[in-house]
């Protein structure tokens, strides 16, 4: 289980590197359903002008279009960083109920500078329907990929 | 400027009962700039078949893609109802500093059942940027679109 967590996270910083190679921001997201990736998201920032197409509302948005509500609250989001604030609602709305996160959002803050963090766990406490968070794993591999990204960007 | 700010409340609520008409949840919202509106939305949850679409992330997403930064801090964004967690970080990933709202998140929740009640407010004030918000106003109107809608949907 804990081989297959990991190889679903370094999926998802791979999804994180491409969306640099892509000009855009470095997240990647990836939904997982009895241990098979069901579909993968990037972030969008910069392709598409729009400040809300992180990785994580990208894969939900897309996800709800294609899977019905039972398929979703089965499937756990795995995602290069700690969700924002803005997706972990989205995740809520998507009935979603599995979130597992590689760099925390504090450290991603210490990388990239002040900025919006509100631990997910804060959000999801919050929710009516239990949301399950595993995180941070595999921090130091996320983090290095916001330190060769941010720097560069300040 | 009060009769202003009634006057685009009331077009929020008239954008609420369009997207009813359209086969969506009773939502709607409007950025105004320089007492001009400068774009609208509608929550359109159902047509999308996705459950991010509410009316601020609509909105705020075409404003990103239609408008600069500077255009956008000048902007104040006029909601029928209370932001949700997910349009309220977008909100400030949008960069709008000021959020005029008419039924409380609150109030929907006592006419709609147990969701996902996280005030605004409280979200905002984790923003490294100050969000000015005002609500609720017009409640009873805003609340009067809710109740004809939700009790026949539950």
């Amino acid at each position: 289980m804990m081989i297959k967590q990991d190889r679903f996270m370094r999926e998802a910083f791979e999804l994180a590197r491409e969306a640099v190679e892509n000009g855009d921001h470095p997240f990647g997201a990836l939904l997982v359903k009895d241990g098979e990736v069901a579909l993968t998201a990037v972030n969008t920032v910069n392709t598409n002008h729009d400040h809300t197409r992180h990785a994580e509302l990208n894969l939900v948005s897309q996800a709800m279009r294609q899977f019905d509500a039972d398929f979703l609250a089965d499937c756990t989001l795995y995602t290069s960083t700690e969700p924002c604030v803005m997706c972990a609602g989205a995740i809520y709305w998507a009935g979603i109920t599995a979130v597992t996160y590689g760099c925390s959002a504090q450290t991603l803050q210490q990388i990239a500078g002040d900025d919006f963090v509100i631990p997910c766990r804060q959000v999801f406490a919050q929710s009516p329907r239990p949301i399950t968070v595993v995180g941070p794993i595999l921090e130091a591999e996320g983090a290095a990929i916001h330190k060769r990204f941010w720097p560069a960007q300040l």
